[in-house]
């Protein structure tokens, strides 16, 4: 782990989204990055010249969050994580350990997705309120039968492994993934969680061990840790949690 | 490339799918493989055989399609054609090629997940019969915003490089799923990709010169691909493409 590399780490400066992910792979290796989008205009951030900077990649990103490190620009929030994890320490040596932290990473992704799906299902170009019909009806889908579907897959993941880490015998990129994963859902949807939470013991108890290693823990009380909102992929719309 | 492993892909028997973007990998390569689900239960094949193995993998797939090698089990589409690309040697040796060919993948699998969801906009677990009105909202804003992005994306992406080739200058596992992207748009939404074709004259070439490849030819005439049909991920619903 060389301190002299430079990360870039560009992504929509007021929500946590996928570039939390990311995020919280630098924050618990504590390993410095610079979070661009989040500078001011005169520090060379902001929001345009993340755009900038995204459409004159040689290999340029579909979307943020990317990377920039050296030469490299790397898009796709598990391919980001694939490629730091070695570099940060957060996954295991050896070729199956990272086939299956990859795995287990784009199955997050996935569910993120159809999280994100919940208050977006007709088009990404309308705002939730333009949608909140078809919005309900997804979400009645997702709170009832896909999030407890995927939970409890993660959960027998968890228990065939140590029952402590997803991947291997330490705390792993995915580790950290899913407690952000947890966290989020247990903010967007606090009913189907608080039913679903009895069934997902080992979950439980991962995230709550994550959010407590130190540097994981500092920074989750500092400022960098923006809130939750209602403008990011996990959002808290009573009307598309689990009715009583 | 060793003729002696047994690759083992394990997916749905009667569509492309998700499985499909394997299924050419390995018909390029010329590399040999099980298409398990595809075999009678009587030789040791079957959907309830696919089912099980998935249940009693140590590292358990969410969904098909995974692939069986030795004692490793591997799942999400865009992972197994990481692990295999240097294998059949369908991507170059450098990591930064490795990681742009694995950000180009997740992308197509991104579209490709959106237009599943243009037939099955509100949950996989209805028909699509019972959800065509939010289809037809949702495949409205992936004809006229969605499907261009992308497509447009992938075009500037091959433009920028050597102009046929996605990844550096040799054929990849990314040339290859790019063609199943584009035959499958064309196959699923006809008018919406003859407007955009002419804007798109790398990607179109890149799509006819794959098709020509001699194995990769000669699969396409044969028996081992499956039709297109309206069971599977691409759906030609007439109703959900561009209007005139």
């Amino acid at each position: 782990m060389s301190s002299d590399v430079r990360y870039e780490l560009y992504y929509w400066p007021s929500i946590q989204g996928r570039g939390e992910f990311v995020r919280l792979a630098f924050e618990d290796a504590g390993v410095p990055y610079v979070d661009v989008a989040r500078l001011s205009e005169s520090e060379g951030g902001g929001v345009r010249t993340m755009l900038r900077v995204m459409k004159d990649a040689a290999h340029e990103p579909f979307a943020p969050p990317f990377l920039r490190v050296g030469e490299l620009t790397i898009a796709q929030t598990a391919n980001i994580l694939a490629f730091l994890g070695p570099k940060l320490e957060l996954v295991p040596d050896d070729e199956p350990s990272r086939v299956w932290a990859n795995q287990l990473q784009l199955t997050i992704a996935d569910l993120a997705g159809e999280a994100h799906d919940t208050h977006h299902p007709i088009s990404v170009g309308l705002y939730y309120e333009d949608q909140k019909p078809e919005a309900r009806k997804r979400s009645e889908s997702f709170v009832k039968e896909r999030m407890p579907k995927y939970l409890k897959y993660f959960e027998r993941a968890l228990a065939r492994g140590d029952g402590e880490h997803l991947v291997g015998r330490q705390t792993s990129y995915v580790d950290l993934s899913a407690f952000q994963l947890l966290t989020a859902l247990g903010y967007a949807f606090p009913k189907a969680w608080a039913r679903l939470e009895p069934e997902l013991p080992h979950l439980t108890r991962l995230r709550d061990r994550v959010a407590q290693r130190p540097r994981l823990a500092a920074y989750l009380g500092s400022a960098r840790r923006l809130p939750f909102n209602e403008d990011g992929l996990f959002r808290h719309y009573p009307e598309l949690d689990l009715s009583d």
